[in-house]
Order: structure tokens, then C-alpha cells, then sequence
């Protein structure tokens, strides 16, 4: 299998998509605001959500509609998370749902819905509902750039990848659009994705696929730690590239590399627009017992203020590498560890006297990677992140105002 | 019982304890590096260590000498943290302690040791051998501030506290002395305390009461979220004030409140102190079902850096107060849920229209209270942090440099 990937491609690249965006005045500012991204053929339909036990309407909502495995749109608005409202968060989103469903001519249930925004705050419905006949009519197949910028909220780029691959005969597309710019503003809702393909999959596989890549792509990034109330990813499958369902083994295989793909590069993306960020930074933990293990000691690495205030000093401070694997919680042996920045062996098993004008030139790249070796396993597992700068906290500290 | 609190008191304090701290050259700037603690009457000792799974020499020296019921007296040096450094660590700590009891005509298993400083870095012990006859010297019981002075890192000021109370026709004292100015640089190894009292207390008792104090007052303040190699706290009990052994009920309990008063107040100095922090803040959780409950939630608002950026921009910003509970790991209703900034109300299960004018006085406080009621019980519980600067980024982005 070869993947080919489509740097201008997005929502809209895999055949029988089309998508829109346009600026319906949620944003004071004018920008774009309001996206869909629709299937003409019906589609195949997951999802996955966030994990905060604070869920915005919406998020509910879509939660619901899971159950019913068909899906034939997706409609997100920036601007207003409609989270933490009382009782009229759950009404607005579903006024939305069923003013959309019957310009589509479809059920309410074959949609997402999305939002993204200031927490707290009324959605004002009147100007959607007043935008959604322009939105429906603007939808096209080169739509996808427009669906991806009226989803942005503090991101400084909009985010689209795509790939296609040759399996079997056909060619199968697979594109996407993400927004984030924090790994969470709460008042921002950051974390949402939608992923196209014209591969035929029932839904309980989709459902499946998607769960597993979102663990190994979107749930290993981190910019600061916190867990949004509107986090969410979804998948339509809508099989217009023909051929025989992708259900198991090799084909199934061949599409979980490719979406992975996907997903992988949008989530670069919302790192590498990190608030204030200067640094992408990969934490690499082999020489694990398991993957949950490796996972647990590069988060606990890639969460911790101090190592990345340190990255962005562009200081090898590989004490604080070691501490944070140290309290990660997992059981390792500090005199059996290896720490490297870039490739250079900076600790094993005691304080290296490395070459500091070495450490210097690697630590001023723009994309570092730091790996600990544990040294008590085989398995591995990296987690993205970005440098703490002091511009992240001059960001967040005036948001709402 | 009443407390009398001695704002100038420290470790020397109570009765029988002398204390010193000098410069022996480990600081490169000249200022004072080691401190000693001695108590003339054998004492018994406890000790809490850090849970980090590295753990500096001295640590783990400390904690074999906890096996030991006696002790006469802590060391401390900073600039240094004796950790990571293969397994001369031990040997240099060993050396050191060896010298100390042949000049104090004690057991080596009688005294407790700390370090403090960069990690990685083989600790100098000529120069700290070379001090301890001037160390023991200058034990006076005055001491105590030039102790306190001898352990400071990056804290900006001495922290010390000591209070007196009467019980059944005797007086007790505490006094204390600690360091820490961020929750945790681990190449700083921040957080220590030594503490005194001339009560008599048996060993078993003295380590199960400092255990709980240590849960509710330095475990329960968060800089970081961070947790060093070094982090240790000493208490020592010499008997000193006379009368009956302490073991159990009022008189137990009235020993326990004061110790916990020591501890509350050298823990808020450590927050004060934080790196770059220009606020006190409390997060407050009330109505849980359980402590633990109530602790988890409030650790999670306090480490969550877009709650301590928003408490730095003086911004009424309670999605971010309540996203963060809602990813702490506990169960609860968010329309139940209330929040509080001071005493106003900004959340009731739904965002309030409060009153931005008196939020923004609220805030602009150098101390604020943030309360999360969770109305699902009666227990409750407090952590202390710092908001987030632009200067915490500074600060530790060119630690090491």
C-alpha cells in the first residue's frame, strides 16, 4: 500500500463530499463561523467525544444520535461553545438539528453537531438558523478549506489533510479537518476534528477504527493538560469508492494505517499552533513493559511545566525529565534509564558530562525529540507537545476579557 | 488550648534545640549553604519523604535512619541535591554523616539528611567536612533564621514559624523552619522542612501524627504540580517541656493542631514565595461525598494552567474552574455544582449574569478563595496554589544556564 498524501486536500477530497463555510455573525470580528460537511450518498457514521464530565449540549446531543448508525452531515459552530447554560444549551442545539435536517430532506439523528467557543454564553440561535439556507447552497466540493477556517477559534492556520491509497483495485480517500489551538481552552472548547472517506465500513468497524486511532493520534497530544467540555471527533464512511465492505484483515488494516495518517498530521497541526508555542516536541518512551506504560511516563514528561519551560529556555535541564518519569506513577529503575536529546546521551543512569554547545544547537531546532530509554521492556509510545512560553500565559491570562 | 504563634520563632524554639547555618562555598554567590539542627536532649525522629520514584542520596540515606527511633539532628546543605550522580551519591552522604556523629559523639543512624540544589552534579564534600566543626560552633539558640537562611534555594525569604500552647500546666512549643519556591524544580529539589518540639512524644505516634499533618498542609499546596527527588520533612521531639508521654487522646490532639498550625503556615510561605506568583490563591471544594473527593477536585483546579493564567489576567473565567473538575477523575452533577469567586456566586448550575465590576475587585486581591460546591455531601477540602506568570516561565525556562 501506498499513501499519497494530498497537502491541499481536506474534508471535502474523498469522493461524494461536499462542504461550506461562511460567517453567519456569531464572531464580532466577522470571520467565518458556521461549517457543513455533507455526504450526498448516506454514510456510515462514529464518533468519540470528550471525557470531562462537564459535556456541552451539543456534545449530548451527538452522543444520542451515535445510536443511529446513519449520518448524512456534519454542522459545527465557532464562537459559542453552548456549554454550561441550563436546559436552553439542550433546545437550541436540537432547533438547530431539525432546521437543518429538513433542508437536507434527512432525519435529525443522521447529523452531528458541534460548537466551539466562550463557555457560559447563550448560543444565539436567530443568525444560524438564518444562515443555514446560504450554507446548504455554498456547499461544494472545494469547500473544504472554507468548512475549515469558520471552525477556528484562537487557531492562527486552518488545519485539512488527506491521503489516498490503492487497495485492491480502488483507490480510497480519506481526508479531514481539525481546530485547536490550546490542548484546551475550556472557554474555547478546542479540541474538534471531522474525517471524511468514500470507503464502504459498517458503523460498529468504523466506530471501532476510530476509537483506536483517536487513542494513538489526538489523545497523545497535550499542550497544557486540560480536557475540553466540546472535544469532539467524527467519522462518515460514506462508500462511494465502491468495492466490497472493509471489514476485517488486510483491508481493514490498509484503512486504519491511512486514517491514521490523517488523524497523525491533524494533530501535529494543532500542537504546532499551540498557544505561544515556539517548539514541537515529540517525548519518546521506549524500553516499556507495555504501551500503557510508555504512554504514562511521555505524558507525565509532556504535561510538566518545568520540562517544558525548559525546552522553551532551550536548557538540556534533563533532571527534570527524570523527575517527571520519577512521580508518572509507574515502576522503573532511574539507574537503569537512558535519557537522549535528539541523539544525544544526556543521562544513563547517572549525569553524563555531555558536550553543552552539542546540546545547545540541537535544543534551538524548532522540533526536538527527547527519548527515555527505561530499559525494562520492549514497548513504546510518544506523546506530542509543544514548549511553555511566556506568551501561553500572556494568551490565557485575558481571554474572556 | 490556645496557640500563641511566634512570628519570629523557628526551629530553635522550643526547648533544647540549637540551630546554625553557615557559608561553606557550594554557592557560588558566597551566600550561606549549610545548616544544622541539633537537639541537646536525644530526641526521637520522624520523617515524610517524597513519593517520586528518583530519590536523591540523602533521601534514601534519611530513610534508613527513620528505622533508627533516636535522632540529634538534621544537616541540610543547598546549591546541591546530591541525586543522580551514580553510587557515590550514597557514599558522599555517608561520608558526611559519618564525620558530623564523630563530631556530635553520636550515631550516624541519629541524624537525618537533606540536600537541595542542581541535580546530576557530584556533590563537593571537602568543602562541606571542612564546615562542620564551624557548624557545630555556632549552634546557638538564636540559629534558627541563620538555619533557615542556609536552605534557601530560589526562595526569596527565610520561611519560619514556631507557636507555644499551654496543656494540662505545661507549655509546648513548635517551631519549624522550610524551603521551597516552586512545588517543585527538581533540579532545585525544592521542598524541605525540619521541625521541633519540645514535647515527649514516643517515636511510633510522632511519625503517624507527622504523616497526617504532612497530608493536610504541604500536600495540599501545588506550585507545578511537580514533584522533586529531594522532597523531605524532619520533625524531631525532645521531651524537653517535661511531663507525661504523649500518646493519644486530647493531649495528642491539642500536639497535632499545633503542629498542623506550623505546617499550615510554613506551607502558605511556600506558596507566597512561588515562582513568579503574584496571587495566594484557595481552591476550595465543598459538599463532596468524601475527602478525597473533595481534595481531587480542588488538585485539579489548583495544577490546571489555564485556571492559574486566568487567576494571573484577574479573569472572572469560571468554565476553565469548572472544566477542570469536571476532568479531575470524580463523579458529580455540573447543574448541581456551584462556584464561587470571594463570595460571589458566578455559577449555579448554569453561568450566573454576575456582576463583572465586583468580580474583577475580587480578583484584583493578592489573596483570593475560589469555592466549588458540589452539593452532593458534606466533606470538603482546600488546596493552596500561586497563579501562573509570564515570570514562572522565565524563571525556570534558563534554570540551569
Amino acid at each position: 500500500m501506498k499513501t499519497i498524501a494530498h497537502k491541499s486536500g481536506g474534508v471535502a477530497t474523498p469522493r461524494g463530499y461536499l462542504a461550506s463555510g461562511l460567517a453567519c455573525g456569531l464572531k464580532k470580528s466577522g470571520k467565518p463561523d458556521l461549517a457543513l460537511v455533507y455526504s450526498e450518498p448516506v454514510a456510515t457514521g462514529a464518533a468519540v467525544f470528550t471525557t470531562n464530565k462537564v459535556k456541552a449540549a451539543p456534545v449530548l446531543v451527538s452522543q444520542e444520535h451515535l445510536a443511529h448508525q446513519h449520518k448524512r452531515a456534519v454542522i459545527i459552530n465557532s464562537a459559542n461553545a453552548n456549554a454550561c447554560v441550563g436546559p436552553r444549551g439542550r433546545e437550541d442545539t436540537l432547533t438547530i438539528a431539525h432546521a437543518l435536517a429538513d433542508l437536507l430532506h434527512t432525519a435529525p439523528t443522521e447529523l452531528f453537531l458541534a460548537s466551539t467557543g466562550v463557555i457560559g454564553v447563550p448560543l444565539p440561535v436567530p443568525p444560524i438558523l438564518a444562515a443555514l439556507p446560504a450554507l446548504k447552497e455554498n456547499l461544494t466540493m472545494d469547500g473544504g478549506t472554507a468548512a475549515a477556517r469558520a471552525i477556528m477559534t484562537t487557531d492562527t492556520f486552518p488545519k485539512e489533510y488527506a491521503v489516498a491509497y490503492q487497495y485492491d483495485g480502488r483507490e480510497i480517500r480519506i481526508g479531514g479537518m481539525a481546530k485547536g489551538s490550546g490542548m484546551i481552552e475550556p472557554n474555547m472548547a478546542t479540541m474538534l476534528a471531522v474525517l471524511t472517506t468514500d470507503a464502504p465500513i459498517p458503523q460498529t468497524v468504523l466506530q471501532q477504527t476510530l476509537r483506536a486511532v483517536v487513542n494513538r493520534t489526538f489523545n497523545r497530544i497535550t499542550v497544557d493538560g486540560d480536557t475540553s467540555t466540546n472535544d469532539s471527533v467524527f467519522l462518515l464512511a460514506n462508500g462511494a469508492a465502491g468495492g466490497p465492505l472493509i471489514n476485517e484483515g488486510p483491508a481493514l488494516a490498509a484503512f486504519t494505517e491511512a486514517l491514521e495518517e490523517v488523524c497523525r498530521h491533524l494533530a501535529w497541526m494543532i500542537v504546532k499552533d499551540g498557544e505561544g508555542a515556539t517548539k514541537f516536541i515529540s517525548v519518546k518512551v521506549t524500553g516499556a513493559r507495555t504501551e500503557q506504560e510508555a504512554e504514562t511516563a511521555a505524558r507525565a514528561v509532556a504535561n510538566s511545566p518545568l520540562v517544558k519551560t525548559a525546552f522553551y529556555g532551550e536548557d538540556a535541564n534533563w533532571g527534570r525529565i527524570l523527575a517527571a518519569v520519577g512521580y508518572a506513577g509507574i515502576d522503573f529503575s532511574p539507574t537503569a534509564a537512558q535519557i537522549r536529546l535528539g541523539d544525544l546521551l544526556v543521562y544513563d543512569g547517572t549525569g553524563l558530562a555531555f558536550d553543552e554547545g552539542v546540546a545547545k544547537r540541537i535544543l534551538q531546532e524548532k522540533e526536538i525529540t527527547t527519548e527515555i530509554n527505561l530499559n525494562q521492556g520492549e514497548a513504546a509510545a510518544t506523546i506530542w507537545t509543544c514548549d511553555l512560553s511566556p506568551e501561553y500565559v500572556r494568551i490565557n491570562g485575558s481571554y474572556r476579557s
